[in-house]
Formats: structure tokens, C-alpha cells, sequence
């Protein structure tokens, strides 16, 4: 194995560490254990927790890059707006074990991220990223018709980002999954709800 | 101070641990030295790192509670359902300093929660008790002709304590604390629409 081979394989070890025992156990000991290799050794690769656990977020984002690819080729040539955020939405939460692993150091990041100026800075360009990604979609389906122009296109993009919470509530078993699933398509159903704008005019009218 | 007043001391001495170094210094150690006492001497109180942590869950939920029985006064007599979620949806938010402590321990409870069966419990228990609560109140709405029938009163619960995903996004700066209030606000207004019922037979109509 090559110095790059050897780092993914650390992060794997990483990734095993945080899934199987969590995030309070991951530290150079427990993952050089874990990879089967002296604390001096995975030091010479990752000189602190923090540059291991920014170069484990990697693989989290490739993974479910790669996942949202592959729910839109799914969806074929024209797919419709509703549909692209939902392949978005769903891989966002921790609903199958690459999803979950995934998940978990995304929040271990967040929470590191407090206190740490460069996880801040790393997590907050990946989720605002995304973020804009979301926003574009938004737009486009205001612009095509999808959605009502009545909509506050950055309100509406915080919201859908907002629905991650369903993480933390699936994660711990106060919301099934499939109630996680239902609970998003009303809220895209009414999202995409055309007639929203005469709806809230007759409403206005009749008050 | 008596046992009991010690290991509120001891508690408020986590909470700055967590709210100023982060979780990942949440040890007996780095608490012990923060509340100037001895490593063997904090074991008198707490037996374990986890023993400490649920101890803390509890001043955090207390004071989101009273928070949210402030908000309830402000409201007067007889609130509007809509504003009663709003106090109590907001306050979930770590919109100011007392709420981000409480919502930085709550969130390293969930990751902990992940590898810990009585974190788990306690947090699922916790926040299912929350849930009872905004289902209860969304059906009263419903029953009331606040909310239109048509809606799920399971999925919109689950929702809206999925909103609870602001958290995060709040805290790595992605959406300002401002934002986030006015897509709430946005939500609840959609969510009290009065002629959704009819908007949605109109729609199908139109199909």
C-alpha cells in the first residue's frame, strides 16, 4: 500500500471506531489499535485528532455524492424537481448503514466544530454547498412552475436543510423511518403544490 | 454545600467544559480540574463520564422548560396554538447563550446515545415526551379548526420536530439565527392555513 492507500484504510478504521463505539472513543490510540498499527506509526500520517477526522469526512461526502448520483440516474432523463430533492433529502439521513456511518461523522464534525476554527470552516463550505445546490433547484422549479412564486426561495432552501433534524429523532428510535419518509413527501407534496398562490389570496380576501 | 448542591456545581462545571473546550474534552478529569477539585475526588460523585453526562441533561431540560413557560405567560390567556408552537419550537433553537449550552449538551447526549443503551433511553425518553406534547397540541388545533383536517397529525409532529435540524445550521453559520426564525414563522403560517382542505379538493379536481 502506497502513503494515500494507507490513509484510507486509516479512515476506515476511523469510520469503524465512531460507528461500532462512538465518537467519544475516537482518538489516535483507539483507531492506530483499531488499524492494527502503533499510535507512533498512524502519527506519521495524521499528525492530530483533528487531521484525521477532516480527512474522514471525505470519504463520508464521496459516499453519499455518489449515492444522490445514483438515485438521479434512477430517476431518468426528466426528472422532476420534487424528485431530485427527495433523492437529496432521503441521503441525507441515516437510513441504511453507509448512510448512518456517514451520518455519524458529520455530527461528530459538527459538534467538533464548535470548538475547533478549521472543522468550523470545512463543515460549514460542505453544508453550504449543498445548500446552494438545494437553493438553485428551488428556484428553477419557481421559475418552471413546480413551485408557487408566492415562495421565499431562501426560506424554503433553510427548511428543506432544516429536515436533517430527522437525523438525531431516527437515530434515536422517536421516529421510525418510514414515518421520517411519509412526513417528507407531505412536506414536498405541499411544496409543490401549484395552487398555492390563489389559495393564499382567497385566504387574505377572506379574513 | 451539601452532596446535592456539590454535584450541581459539579454539573455547571461540565457545562462550561462542553460549552467553551467541546465534547471531546467532556472527561472526569478535564471536569474535575474545571470545578477545582481533585480526579478522586469527583469519582465521589459521579462513577463514570456517563453518570456525569446524565446528570447535566437535567439542568438543561429544566431550564428549556422554564424558558418555555416564560414564552407561555408572554402569550397571555388564551393563545393561539400557532404561538404556542412558535414558543416552544424556538426555544429548541440555540438562539441565545443559555439555549446553546442546553442544546450543545443535548447533542452530545444523541451522539453518546448512539453507543450508550441507558443515554439512549434517557435522550429517546426525553425527547418522546417532547413529541407527546406538540402531537397533543397539533390535534387540538386540528379539533379546533385551526389546522385543516386533511392534515397528518403525525407527519406534521414529526416535522416539526424535525426543524430542530436548524440547530446545526445555526451553529456553523450557514443560516442566521434570523433566517431561521422567519422560515419558522413561514412554516406555521402555511401550517394554520385555514383553506387548505378545500385548496387541495380543488387541486385534484384540476389534475
Amino acid at each position: 500500500m502506497d502513503h494515500h492507500e494507507r490513509r484510507e484504510a486509516f479512515a476506515r478504521a476511523l469510520w469503524r471506531v465512531v460507528e461500532q463505539r462512538g465518537v467519544a472513543h475516537l482518538t489516535l490510540r483507539e483507531v492506530a489499535q483499531e488499524a492494527g498499527i502503533s499510535h507512533g506509526a498512524l502519527q506519521h500520517y495524521f499528525t492530530s485528532r483533528e487531521a484525521m477526522l477532516s480527512f474522514a469526512v471525505d470519504p463520508a461526502w464521496e459516499q453519499k455524492s455518489l449515492r444522490v448520483r445514483r438515485g438521479f440516474q434512477e430517476l431518468g432523463d426528466k426528472p422532476h424537481p420534487r424528485d431530485v430533492l427527495r433523492v437529496m433529502l432521503t441521503e441525507m439521513l441515516p437510513l441504511h448503514t453507509d448512510a448512518r456511518a456517514a451520518s455519524r461523522i458529520s455530527a461528530a464534525c459538527v459538534l467538533e466544530a464548535l470548538h475547533n476554527e478549521n472543522i468550523h470552516a470545512r463543515a460549514r463550505d460542505d453544508i453550504a454547498q449543498g445548500r446552494v445546490v438545494f437553493e438553485q433547484l428551488i428556484c428553477q422549479a419557481m421559475a418552471d412552475g413546480h413551485i408557487s412564486p408566492t415562495r421565499d426561495p431562501v426560506a424554503e432552501t433553510n427548511l428543506l436543510l432544516a429536515l436533517t433534524g430527522f437525523t438525531a429523532l431516527i437515530e434515536l428510535d422517536v421516529v421510525e423511518p418510514q414515518d421520517a419518509l411519509t412526513a417528507i413527501d407531505q412536506y414536498l407534496d405541499r411544496l409543490f403544490t401549484r395552487n398555492d398562490h390563489s389559495t393564499r389570496r382567497e385566504e387574505e380576501r377572506s379574513r
